[in-house]
């Protein structure tokens, strides 16, 4: 109940021990096309160049930008949360002249503040759902105002357990990862990419490994399936059936089910007397923020805590990362460990470790 | 039977379906260290900084170029085959002036040759066993010769099925895949990095996602752990099974495996009439390309060919890649797959489907 990884699906181990296939089998390429089929209807697109990444969801950021960004581009950068600094950091890197939109950790980023930042910016990059500090932020916003700008989206912590809109709401590139609300093992980092970006990605990008036009080659089944890297397959089978489970399920079912659960952990934590960080008006239903309290139980540190949380009861929760490191605990509740049992077992668990 | 994947060594299986533990969880940690401790093993080397990447071999190419290039650079490169090709584009792309030094495809590049083309490069880049060709290049010779310059090596087929020797050749940094001679599914880079390569890592690499200083800090034991990504847990217990059941067979006995089985598969070849492609001073035991013959039954391409095997036989062959399109089939006895009952079934396919 960390911030990612969560507990896969039951029908990912069945999945994960199959024969090992070529990545150009024909068995293969037909589980990788469902994937890719499955993932835009989670997406809620349909954009052609919808796929597995073969890196983590940091593997979909990079693969974003550097596809987008010719060296100078100027790229508004929203940042409210580590992901933030994350993605200014990346397109640094990847050459661009990066105009941050700042808010404070724990605040919702103001979508005016994004659009008015530049007047015409290459592309504008945020994060849906902040992994740092438990916030949503506005994207539909900033997707009704974008005008000739791009917009890229991490969806890594929200796709599957919030809505996640690509086309109504005007999102270019949105990426996420296999581990959290999907609920597969890490190490895949689902992408989706409008013909609208895909008509300005950068002709020889700066990473070969994540070059988006030689992937689509091998990917796209009108592409003629060209050799680019060898795809991981037992991965992509675990994505495919990860991804199946959720949609038997129902796309709308799943996120009510976090919801439900969300909720429930919420209100659980607080009837703990604990104080919850990101405000009730922009927090996630899937990963919550917890303040550490200041009368820990004599000689326990925060951390202490955690560690009898994992080491007595097999409950693993989040410490807080970046400016937050120490001050809050992240407890996600995503994916298959999105279920009653299981907020029930960490508020008894927690409640017991903290002496409440 | 494919120039990989292979089939997982059989532990591997159970390795998969272990439950997710978070990347920081303790038991995860150990898991991760003892892979690392093995992948040293099989590297014969002692560098601190040897580590699965969490992508594919194409991943770890680019790893190893983009931390040690600044724009302007001077990388020699190998190119002999199809990823010679890519090791030069992939140093292009990250801003090195390259030098290529080019020897016919089926050829070996000349270890003199390499010494000679720059009087002092930044690096000297080359792959040990050519996937596309079936040529093993002599890396112990431009080790010997280097000098100042660092010696980047892919051993993406060689790793696990033929001697490699990172220390005692003198290789500063050296990748490879998981799912060819180590026998686990295709989707991590182990990768070795010397503390001369170490000294000289590019501060700010243009990629975020590969950043070895970056993840330095987080696999090893004593950079404190600071997350960088989510690790691909599941993925590296493969490997860490798979890796295990090497090294409890021997590494040396696991190359005298492959070595056996390889040259059964070139005898059999052989005595069905079929011609090699490389030749046998320079022929990988592992990988063996084949001359597809002018007299194939009627009717028959070579695609139909290995569409049959596939289809009718169950068994992958792989077509020839790039200038080699058509003109040969890429046979692989790596990892698990390099057992007699495999290059016997292989061979009585062959040669049922060929009529010979």
């Amino acid at each position: 109940m960390g911030p990612g990884p969560s507990n896969p699906y039951p029908e990912v181990a069945a999945a994960l021990v199959r024969p090992v296939t070529g990545h150009l089998d024909p068995a293969f390429l037909e589980l990788l096309d469902e994937t890719c089929e499955r993932l835009r209807q989670i997406f809620a697109t349909t954009n052609a160049l919808t796929l597995p990444l073969s890196g983590t969801g940091s593997a979909g950021m990079e693969a974003s930008l550097v596809n987008l960004i010719d060296p100078g581009a100027t790229v508004v950068v929203g940042v409210n949360g580590l992901f933030g600094e994350r993605m200014a950091e990346v397109a640094r890197r990847a050459g661009a002249a990066v105009v941050r939109v700042d808010a404070p950790w724990g605040e919702p980023l103001d979508p005016n503040a994004l659009l008015a930042a530049h007047p015409s910016p290459t592309l504008i990059a945020m994060v849906h759902a902040e992994t740092s500090t438990g916030v949503c932020n506005d994207v539909a916003a900033v997707g009704a105002g974008k005008a000739d700008a791009l917009l890229v989206v991490d969806t890594v912590t929200s796709l599957g357990g919030i809505d996640v809109r690509v086309d109504d709401w005007g999102v270019d590139v949105a990426y996420s990862c296999s581990q959290k609300c999907l609920g597969a093992p890490p190490g895949l980092a689902p992408i989706t990419v409008s013909e609208r970006a895909r008509a300005r990605l950068v002709a020889s990008p700066r990473s070969w490994y994540l070059d988006l036009g030689l992937i689509a080659g091998y990917v796209q089944a009108g592409g003629g399936r060209t050799y680019h890297h060898t795809a991981p397959v037992t991965m992509v089978s675990a994505l495919h059936a990860a991804t199946g489970a959720l949609l038997d399920e129902g796309i709308d079912a799943a996120h009510e089910r976090h919801r439900r659960c969300g909720q429930a952990l919420q209100d659980g934590l607080e009837q703990l007397g604990l104080t919850l960080f990101a405000p009730v008006t922009c927090r996630l239903p899937q990963l919550v923020t917890v303040v550490v309290p200041d009368d820990l139980p004599a000689g326990c540190s925060e951390a202490d805590i955690r560690r009898k949380l994992l080491a007595e009861w097999g409950i693993e929760i989040g410490s807080g990362a970046g400016q937050l490191a120490g001050r809050v605990w992240r407890i996600g509740c995503m994916g298959n460990t999105a279920r009653p049992r299981n907020v029930a077992a960490l508020l008894a668990a927690l409640g017991e470790v903290l002496g409440r």
